[in-house]
């Protein structure tokens, strides 16, 4: 690449109008300075989409990278905003799509959308209450709703919005820490002997490790704790894990608990181990990133029962609640425990100014500048209401039971487990173990080369071969029936395809060999 | 609060339309879908700004937070858009505005701003290509531009988006621990005495103690090394400080310039940090989250040089870039120094799709779910082009050297130095210093209550009275010469009315006393 990939000169600036491109969007003028620019944006998203005509487009990583390097090597001067905004469109794995349904990627409410445009174009930052007076007391309103929707006082709760799960329990397992070992503490000049330890399941998400790392406590600090088949974590091999600790003098310093893992949505029992944590005096980080939108549905909510004991929660509305990312919640039980993060900086949050009756957020997150999240959610909300996004939440766990089914019912299918909230994980049935995981692994890229379907592949835990699933991750709450049955065919069709070596099942010529 | 501020029922959920409210964002049907909603936040953003008038609107935080309460408890149904959009624009401090020119803070192109919307409406997540494929590539292409830009070697560099400077500052600091003390080191393990220091000098960002204190290193590990008069890190000192780093034993892992202060802009003498830094084998990393900009400036890109040698380095075009936040991004000089995050999902980059060709880039981040924030720079870099933006940078730099000229002219302010960038520090003069601290702050919250001027406060390094200074960021390209000149006024009226107890300065009636 050269410089000149950077255009150095774009078009309007040079051209009649050289203040249009660099309209504002904020102040009176800037509705109107947005109008037509949204304009060229939702037209290049619908001839996008219809170019695309599917969950993906058809090709490999390689054509479609060449095609995105070609389009912005081109692209200058006004028409960009739209050509880019194809561009970005046609090259989408689309959520929206039915047959897209891999990940915890959902397709996002219009009403989430427009309302996050509100945010962009006023552009506040939470770490100061001089560059975001209402979105400071909105975000304040909305943290005390969700420490009620979890079962925490809000009177005592404290919290943020977050980018995401992993931001969440990097959190939780940080206060953590700091509360066991001391606030700013230095592991390094820790008496000989003291080994921090984290407890969390095999199926916890990959993030706890992670946040060991961060953290100083390495990714050997986090022992696993062994999951039954549905991926729930084991309440007795937990009791023995602290027992275990002890014999080694380690220190649990948190147990993370899962409610909905990433794969079947298992929910650990929440009782249980907030039992054992209370016995231990451990914090308990419950990481309901997923499963928290199962709150949204009376039907549903009381899976959740014991939540309300967990030290600290993330929730992503990003996941089960249909908001763009990212949209995270990282809430505390008590706002005493919330110390690690308070800061005075003399230019954000000076004690004079704070003595004054001017709040400051910047004690309550890992970021300074921060994008109000809160208020595509707190829209939601009141447009929808909590019944309206249950009743969402309640479609989606219905097409994962009626997925189930069809998986049950198709000879071609195994399914691994009865979906616990809105995932389905199962494989295309092939009777030697190593040969299974190459077929399922192979249709999956089959799928998304020819553009049918955006199928997820995941791998139970455990070693050796035979462990590699597929997963229909549904977070669309208008798929139907007659969709789910024609994704679940693409998939026998892709496995038939792929167990014989690459025929077009329709045509029955031999393609390109899968890769 | 109560579980009824989260309404149970929205309007059109239960109205004639069940589903206009759970329409998707995405897919054929989508754009169509967010045409009214945009229609109602940009009818909400208009009216929002009418009623505020200003760059703020007048009152306490106390009566704002009030109304916020209020239009969240009555907003339902569809209606509750167009409402909290007008509500939220109402209670900005809307930094399009001239006179809110407080903080790192800009205003958002409206070109950008729109382009986010695209991003927002299809949900693409970086953490997999299957969730992401055009945001993938784009990324990676957006990146080689940027290092590039810093004047890294596109083919050697590796990088991701951030959520601004902190983060950045925060990877930089990892990578530069883990290569000084092993990867996914166990800092409670470390041999005794080990002692890992962080030099950075004491105008550095305070996201610096922030990454020490989440590394577990501690805050303690940051050496604050002594800076000239316009904040700029003295080169000597950080030499004195490699000194007797290596008296006491101590092991510098890394050396933190910084290229743009907060307050002042300066620049640190990036060429002699980086021989220092090289001499003692020690990361260096360079915090241009601020004089990043400077880059797109031909005029300016020279205050820059050395930046090159950065082992890493943070830049933020929410800052001067005029991209809505968060677009941050984080560069190392070196991919295979970037091995921290590393890391194999089995449900995002299984080993055998990433040797089929399906790029992954989960490693690159400290995230998992992750917005494309790329696509909204590079739409706006192909718009406007790079000498598009570096006009906007010199426009702004431009204002404050004209903003020092006129507190240079008048005799109730003191210019504290010269204009770098485009910050502008300087006080109200009052002969005694915890006076001048005192009338200062106070004036600026009178600025704030009365909703005429959104001006920053600050305090210079040292001990003891007299360090506050009010600031201006000059972010604003459209700014003026006559509202420079308005907005300076309002500082001395405000300064008056505050020296003598709170007078209004044009009705010379007493106001309530300031707060």
């Amino acid at each position: 690449m050269t410089t000149d990939q950077i255009p150095t000169r774009g078009g309007t600036m040079d051209g009649q109008h050289p203040e249009a491109a660099a309209a504002l969007s904020g102040g009176a003028a800037g509705p109107e300075a947005l109008r037509p620019l949204i304009a060229d944006v939702l037209a290049g998203l619908a001839a996008g989409a219809a170019r695309r005509g599917g969950p993906i487009p058809a090709g490999t990583p390689e054509q479609l990278a060449a095609q995105v390097r070609e389009a912005l090597a081109g692209a200058h001067g006004p028409a960009a905003l739209g050509a880019l905004a194809e561009v970005l469109a046609h090259g989408a794995a689309d959520p929206a799509d039915p047959a897209c349904a891999a990940h915890l990627h959902c397709p996002p409410l219009a009403v989430a959308v427009a309302a996050d445009l509100a945010v962009s174009a006023l552009n506040p930052s939470q770490d100061s209450w001089d560059q975001a007076p209402a979105a400071t007391a909105l975000e304040s309103e909305l943290l005390a709703e969700m420490a009620e929707l979890v079962g925490f006082d809000p009177a005592r709760a404290a919290g943020v919005l977050t980018t995401g799960g992993t931001e969440s329990n990097l959190m939780g397992l940080m206060l953590a820490r700091d509360r066991r070992l001391g606030p700013d503490v230095e592991l390094n000049g820790l008496p000989a002997g003291v080994r921090p330890r984290i407890l969390a399941s095999e199926a916890a998400h990959f993030s706890v490790q992670r946040a060991a790392a961060l953290l100083g406590l390495g990714e050997r600090a986090v022992r696993t704790v062994p999951v039954d088949r549905d991926l729930r974590m084991d309440a007795g091999a937990l009791a023995d894990a602290f027992v275990e600790a002890g014999w080694e003098g380690a220190t649990p310093i948190a147990v993370v608990a899962t409610a909905g893992t990433t794969d079947t949505g298992a929910i650990d029992p929440l009782p249980e181990i907030a039992d054992l944590a209370a016995r231990h005096g451990t914090w308990l980080h419950v990481d309901a990133a997923y499963g928290g939108g199962a709150l949204l549905s009376r039907r549903l909510a009381p899976l959740l029962d014991g939540l309300d004991r967990a030290d600290s929660v993330s929730l992503d509305w990003h996941k089960l609640g249909w908001q763009p990312a990212a949209t995270g919640v990282f809430l505390a039980r008590e706002a005493r425990t919330y110390a690690s993060l308070a800061r005075r900086a003399v230019y954000l949050n000076p004690a004079d100014d704070e003595a004054a009756g001017y709040p400051s957020l910047l004690g309550q997150s890992l970021r300074t500048t921060r994008r109000p999240d809160a208020f595509k959610l707190a829209v939601t909300l009141r447009v929808l209401g909590r019944d309206g996004l249950g009743a969402l939440v309640d479609r989606c766990h219905l097409a994962a039971r009626q997925a189930a089914q069809l998986v049950r019912a198709a000879p071609e299918l195994e399914l691994h487990c009865d979906p616990v909230l809105t995932a389905v994980v199962f494989r295309y049935a092939v009777p030697d173990p190593a040969d299974s995981d190459r077929v399922n692994a192979e249709l999956r890229r089959h799928l998304l080369r020819t553009g049918r379907a955006v199928v997820g592949r995941t791998e139970l835990p455990g070693h050796g071969p035979g462990r590699v699933r597929l997963k229909l991750t549904l977070l669309n709450p208008h798929t139907t029936q007659e969709q789910l049955a024609a994704l679940l065919r693409a998939v026998v069709e892709a496995g038939a395809s792929t167990r014989d070596g690459g025929k077009d099942p329709k045509t029955g010529e031999r393609a390109r060999p899968p890769h």
